[in-house]
């Protein structure tokens, strides 16, 4: 038994929403085939050129799969090709997409027997061999699409997964390095009050305007006072290309993850790409080689295409 | 030409919403009776025996009044009867209650002229005479009714109404004292930013809960990580108070304002009712006198009833 995933790129940190909010895009995907095999024990093969770890244990899939193996009591293994067509590094979930799409293909070979959120706990495993932290930003719209909102992940994994509104969004990744070690030195320790509570406002503004539908609100609240502003010094053009994808008529945006990527959340197809065109601009007058992304806020997380 | 008012009682800080989330409750009430005259200036009388100042600079109705009367070219003025049923102090909006029943009530004796969100600004001017400060956390559900989020002060007063779902509230005001200026005394100045980041996940949880009547996330959301543990101390029988509600099935709740009233959300009428009885019930065991209030979330702010 043979099934193909496609599994989605992810926007996490989602403006105001530091480590709680994230989407799920349309595009890039990585490309999942799993074949469920007789003999316990993992083969992971990668079809791409990133030079990934292939050994189980060093690889997010894999540690993803073994986590879920674990709950499983029947004698069972995979064979499983990743084809990578999100970059690692990106900023887009790129982990997250490998991970989710690895349990959600071993989910359907074992008759969809775990729900959503066991889902998420299983790729989480992959999540902390990727980043040091067991954390849900990404897996979060990886599996469950559109708009997620991770509530708490203690005591208990609370996932809150928001329908999404009709939304267009444009990415650019710059090919430039921002090691996650160094975006998360420049976070506070602590924040002002005062601070905190205008952040907070703008969480639930933002999650009435993607819930209501309602655009402008999304917008006005998209904007985070504490952790963009402690990182914009990583990103080279942060600031020129927020003022002119606005000019082009976004909605709001901000970097994905930790960088380098940046996105932008706006009300129709058109829009984004020329959104996507003024982001561009930015990093081509910088001489900075980038790529963009345009599509509308997936529906669905990862997802069997085939099998 | 007369009208005749009802002006909520409002709980503020709701939750884990401090400073940002508010609702209407549907009683108690302020009844407040404006008359138009043709000469200018305002004349105010309380039919009550709260002992409030009637002279207008120092009455947070009058405040409101002559904020909104600078707005208004014509020459006109009012007599404005005030019967408080919210007492003040209570910290259910008692304040708010009066400037936002006079201004909606001058409203319609104008025509109606001014959207809510103006009648919002007006009503601050009376809530910076009552508590030095200005804000709208009170008044947005006084006047838009329901669930408010008070997304942003500056640069410009955003207020977001939130379709209320059916709750009914249960609210216990113990006769004790909290002084605001204690209250804001014990706040911290600065948070941790990974606390921050678990209320502003609850921020998020309580409006899609809101929105979308998923009753039980709301009473996951609603915990409070940061003000309500400091302000605890200043109201003995706090935490029992809870339990005692959460054990009669309440889906949970807080402080009100800054106290000493607190207030629990609900499913129904029969559980607020039950809820209600096990707040007065360690109250009672505690010595101290306290007042009961029980009703649905009021879908409406201040009205005109007659006239």
């Amino acid at each position: 038994m043979t099934v193909t995933v496609h599994s989605p790129a992810t926007l996490s940190n989602l403006g105001c929403g530091f480590d709680v909010l994230g989407m799920a895009l349309s595009q890039p995907y990585d490309i999942i085939r799993l074949t469920r095999t007789a003999q316990p024990g993992l083969v992971i093969r990668h079809l791409d050129d990133y030079d990934l770890p292939t050994d189980p244990a060093r690889n997010v899939a894999g540690v993803a799969l073994l986590a879920l193996l674990a709950a499983v009591p029947e004698t069972v293994g995979f064979e499983v090709e990743i084809t990578k067509g999100i970059r690692p590094g990106s900023g887009i979930g790129s982990s997250s997409a490998s991970a989710a799409g690895a349990v959600v293909g071993a989910n359907a070979l074992l008759n969809n027997r775990f729900n959503k959120l066991e889902l998420v706990e299983f790729a989480m495993a992959g999540e902390a061999l990727a980043s040091g932290a067991r954390h849900a930003d990404n897996l979060a719209p990886a599996i469950f699409g559109g708009f997620t909102l991770v509530r708490a992940l203690l005591p208990k994994l609370d996932i809150v997964a928001l329908l999404p509104p009709p939304l267009w969004v444009a990415v650019v990744h710059p090919q430039i390095t921002v090691r996650t070690a160094d975006a998360r030195a420049v976070l506070p320790a602590t924040v002002p009050l005062a601070l905190a509570v205008r952040q907070w406002a703008n969480v639930g503004g933002l999650v009435a305007g993607l819930l209501t539908h309602d655009f402008e609100l999304i917008g006005r609240a998209l904007e985070d006072y504490i952790v963009e502003p402690a990182r914009a010094a990583l990103i080279p053009g942060l600031a020129e290309a927020r003022a002119r994808a606005l000019a082009a008529g976004a909605l709001g945006g901000g970097i994905s993850g930790s960088g380098p990527s940046l996105f932008m959340l706006n009300a129709d197809e058109a829009t984004a790409h020329a959104v996507a065109a003024a982001l561009g601009s930015v990093f081509q007058e910088l001489g900075i080689d980038f790529n963009l992304h345009v599509g509308p806020v997936a529906a669905e997380g990862a997802r069997v295409v085939e099998g």
